[in-house]
């Protein structure tokens, strides 16, 4: 696949490089006498010099006669220098922060690739959130390299989201510059059964030669994962036993071993590797999701390559994870990935092979951070308008909006079902609880601690919304609303008393989408998401403070679960079990079918 | 790279392969309870069977479900099963047959692909000769992915080769379907010095998306090798010691390690891989060239995977080295060179691991090879008339066309410069002889081992011719002629008398080319190569057989060194030390200056 992220196209400086590595011209950028972590070879090398011009990598050894009056130099003497992290499989809308403002977080990081997968702000904007992610990302140094989202909506007929991608989309989306791959495809039930959709997408994406990406989250790994791999499935992120990631490797797809702010899973699957004498050449480590404060507080890949380490994997292959071996899923190992003659001058630095901490990093040959820091400006933002106007609810929302009526010759209270989370858990069970009727309508009861819950859409003023009740929060008091959803990212709130209620959900409207929290006819705390009701157009570390004051919010309304927002954002998602709501209604996830709230 | 090689493009069938994973289809081919050598993990896994439809891997595990009343089984109980073989670098020219008939040979081998540079067929009839050699290779299964030659001809401006290819010609053949990559770039001189019409091939090579091969046969792994590589040059088979093909891997370089029939070595440079502890995945095992006895009495690849495995290289690596790494190399891996599902259906069958000697070959599903010969058919060849007819010497050749006029006031005897050939070596020496002057014409000297020799143009009847003398090859009497003649192909003719090599070079004119040996006014023994003067359109054993019978005729006008011909065939070859002979004249190839044939 033709790199369209680097300075310039290497058929344009072949040229020069050459020249450079002949001594004939001048390099640019001299890095002298540093420990090369050499990625192809899996090896150290010590004493390396690595010369620099037009971006690109144009000598490794010794680069004495590549140095010129007008060469930079920098000595590095003590030092290891790797290739730039990339990251395999990240939502950067997780980071509730736009993509330049991610890279600000992850570049002195030393993250210089990301393969996003922007599905969130394509089920709120279709294919123009996608472009704006990869214009976005261009006022940064980082390489965003993006994939098509696959599965808008994730489960197709019940739920109403902003966009819709079919075939037709992916093709168009296909011959976009900043496209490589097509996004995580989560319908794997419908690979597995040869929907023609589905089949479709995948069709488009190979014809346009290039790579599907995975999300087969089952631990059959027999006929299942064998039919999905070969409808050409090249990776996948969803291994939650290290049995998942050695069939995986096994069948020849590249096991993406998550590390999210949420997930855990690396530290159980690596064993896949640590306890087997294998290739690991399929081998990744990923985010997928990360939270603003795992950002500022841990790190990106850094972060998860130490971790990694910690668990007993040789730190050498613990880069080659997150570098040489992603490059060679997308295949793009000819662009990046590696210290090499013509390689992309991606380029990190740092002190202890057994604990990295990144002190520089080089993207395009510049050195675009240091110590932390990014030393290069990243551009002003530009949001379109169509993109920061996402809040389409189709009522005036009132306290009445909320009222359930309850079924008619209801006595003093009716058996509901009820949406039962479990804490820092994806599932939810479904229960059946009775509930009181005041003048003809259902209510909450704090007692019980079950809060009412609607989801508006918002997307095109349907109108439409679901209500229903939700059990496990804790809320003594108050409400809560926010516009992360998912994945159709309706308007989502939950509360004890619908005035609160209506507060919290006219908040968001006013502010282009968030997350709120209200108590007492009172804003406690307000994170305005603005980028399609997601993300902040504000730094990492603002985010980070907002998110905290929410959570304290929550504490104060009675909730002690941890990252509760989050829980809470997966209660219109679908696809998973037992019972959600979308703004269609209540859906049995069990059987995919709507069911009724009130039970006989 | 989109592959154009495999039964089906893969989206064409992802559904199917689906259905047959899952058992809702049922499967055209399982292989089952075989020993799978899996060089994704390399490892060995018993009891596994494979499910094949449309020509490609469906499941690889337990595929009892897929099979139905029409699913052909193959019991593999007892045996390994391993990704059919590719020799990432092979010119199929010097096996003087057919690509079709090349396929029959090496097949029943275990090659199922093979990265073919038809270098010296451009060299005769240009872009249309490599066209040739595609459809031929599409009349057996063989996979036959050519490389578009890079340096025709070899070298510019001392020879008339028939053909022509710069820029223009390499950006119009990279859009044929049969074309994945650029043909050894041999001029690596011009590589390094920014030469502009050598870095245009390699731009519009890159412009295409496709993989450049290389030929660095230099041992400076520094500066050089550096400025080859940063230039886009992605493999490399000319390692001709460890260190070389250590510091290409450690580049990001593929090494190529070479098994010919004439050049060894792989013995030598695989101690890079057995002496270090590095990761092995830019090695590969090729071949190059390989006479027709070599095919028929010791193989291709399998030869060369036994002669690795001999050397110490642990089998599976060895597999590796031709199967999964090859398909990286030219970044075809999502597509051929493992088992996994998805991928080509391309497999052989062996039975000791350590003794590989393949029993079954299938490609695309389709068992093609059983017990060391074909099962399927090889269609009929179809060469069109302009590359069969290549003999265009621009005169009537009689005994009087090798007459070679002494100097103005020459005595009886001259001094002139002779080629001193090295037996079973690839260089020569410039030497000063004296040879007699009978009749105004200097003339050969048995008694020095001196004979006579012209290059005749024979592309396009210019009539330029270039005459001197060699030495070392023995002859008592009689004389010689062949038309493979590196790498511009024209009409080379030696002898120790002018009656004799008149009689020989109008044998290779009357036949379409080939090698000849004459003596006596009789015609010993003859080779007609009709295609391009290079190859035959006979049986490989029939080639082999006429090829005994020259070295045998050889042999009896007084030459004793091995493989003659082929020392002879690179007489004309400008680009090796320290004299050769073109059709243009006698070139100092130290100095790259024509040079007298007389000395004062």
């Amino acid at each position: 696949m033709q790199n369209k992220f680097c300075k310039k196209p290497l058929y344009e400086v072949t040229r020069t490089l050459a020249l450079v590595a002949m001594g004939a011209v001048k390099a640019e950028l001299v890095i002298r006498n540093a420990r090369l972590v050499n990625v192809c070879t899996a090896e150290i090398q010590e004493g390396i010099d690595v010369a620099i011009a037009e971006g690109r990598i144009a000598l490794v050894g010794d680069a004495s006669h590549c140095i010129g009056e007008n060469t930079k130099v920098i000595d590095a003497a003590g030092q290891y220098i790797a290739p730039g992290f990339m990251d395999a499989h990240i939502h950067v809308e997780s980071a509730m922060i736009s993509v330049g403002e991610y890279a600000r977080a992850v570049v002195p990081r030393g993250t210089t690739g990301i393969f996003m997968d922007p599905h969130e702000i394509c089920n709120v904007c279709g294919p123009e959130g996608v472009k704006l992610m990869i214009e976005d990302a261009r006022r940064s140094p980082l390489k965003a390299m993006s994939n098509a989202p696959s599965c808008v909506p994730a489960v197709a007929g019940f739920e109403d989201t902003g966009s819709f991608i079919g075939p037709d989309e992916i093709r168009e989306m296909m011959t976009w510059d900043g496209i490589v791959g097509l996004g995580e495809m989560m319908s794997f039930p419908n690979v597995l059964s040869g929907n023609e959709q589905i089949h479709g997408e995948l069709a488009e994406t190979l014809k346009a030669d290039q790579v599907i990406t995975g999300h087969y989250s089952v631990p059959d790994t027999g006929a299942g994962l064998n039919a999905y791999i070969a409808s050409g499935v090249r990776c996948c992120h969803e291994s939650t036993r290290a049995e998942d990631v050695l069939e995986k490797m096994r069948h020849g797809m590249y096991a993406l071993m998550r590390y999210g702010s949420a997930w855990h899973d690396m530290p159980v699957i690596i064993r896949a590797i640590l306890d087997n004498k294998i290739d690991d050449r399929f081998a990744c480590l990923i985010s997928d999701d990360t939270h603003p404060d795992t950002l500022i507080q841990e790190g990106h890949l850094d972060h998860i390559v130490r971790c990694a380490i910690r668990e007993g994997l040789d730190p050498i292959k613990a880069i080659q994870y997150v570098t040489i071996n992603p490059a060679t899923c997308f295949r793009m190992d000819h662009e990046m990935g590696s210290i090499a003659p013509g390689k992309c001058a991606d380029i990190v630095f740092f002190d202890d092979l057994n604990d990295i901490r990144i002190t520089r990093t080089i993207i395009d040959g510049d050195v675009v951070a240091e110590n932390g820091r990014m030393v290069t400006e990243i551009g002003k933002a530009a949001f379109p308008d169509a993109v920061c106007h996402t809040m389409h609810v189709g009522e005036t929302i009132t306290a009445d909006s909320f009222k359930i009526a309850a079924p008619q010759g209801a006595g003093g209270t009716v058996k509901a079902r009820v949406i039962e989370i479990i804490p820092n858990r994806v599932g939810s069970f479904e229960r059946i609880a009775e509930l009181p009727v005041v003048d003809g309508c259902v209510e909450a009861d704090a007692n019980q601690d079950i809060m009412k819950m609607c989801v508006f859409e918002r997307h095109h003023a349907t109108g439409t919304k679901g209500a229903g009740f939700v059990k496990g929060f804790g809320f003594k008091k108050g409400a809560m609303a926010q516009t992360v959803a998912h994945d159709a990212h309706n308007l989502l709130v939950a509360g004890t008393n619908d005035a609160d209620m209506a507060l919290a959900a006219n908040t968001l409207i006013a502010c282009g989408g968030g997350m709120c929290a209200v108590a007492d006819g009172q804003v406690l705390a307000l994170v305005p998401l603005p980028i399609a009701g997601l993300m902040s157009d504000r730094p990492v570390e603002d985010v980070a403070a907002m998110i905290e004051k929410l959570s304290l919010a929550w504490q104060e309304m009675g909730c002690t679960i941890n990252s509760p927002y989050m829980t809470m954002a997966l209660i219109p998602l679908a696809c998973l079990p037992e019972l959600r709501l979308t703004n269609r209604g209540l859906v049995d996830c069990r059987t995919f079918t709507f069911t009724e709230l009130f039970v006989e």
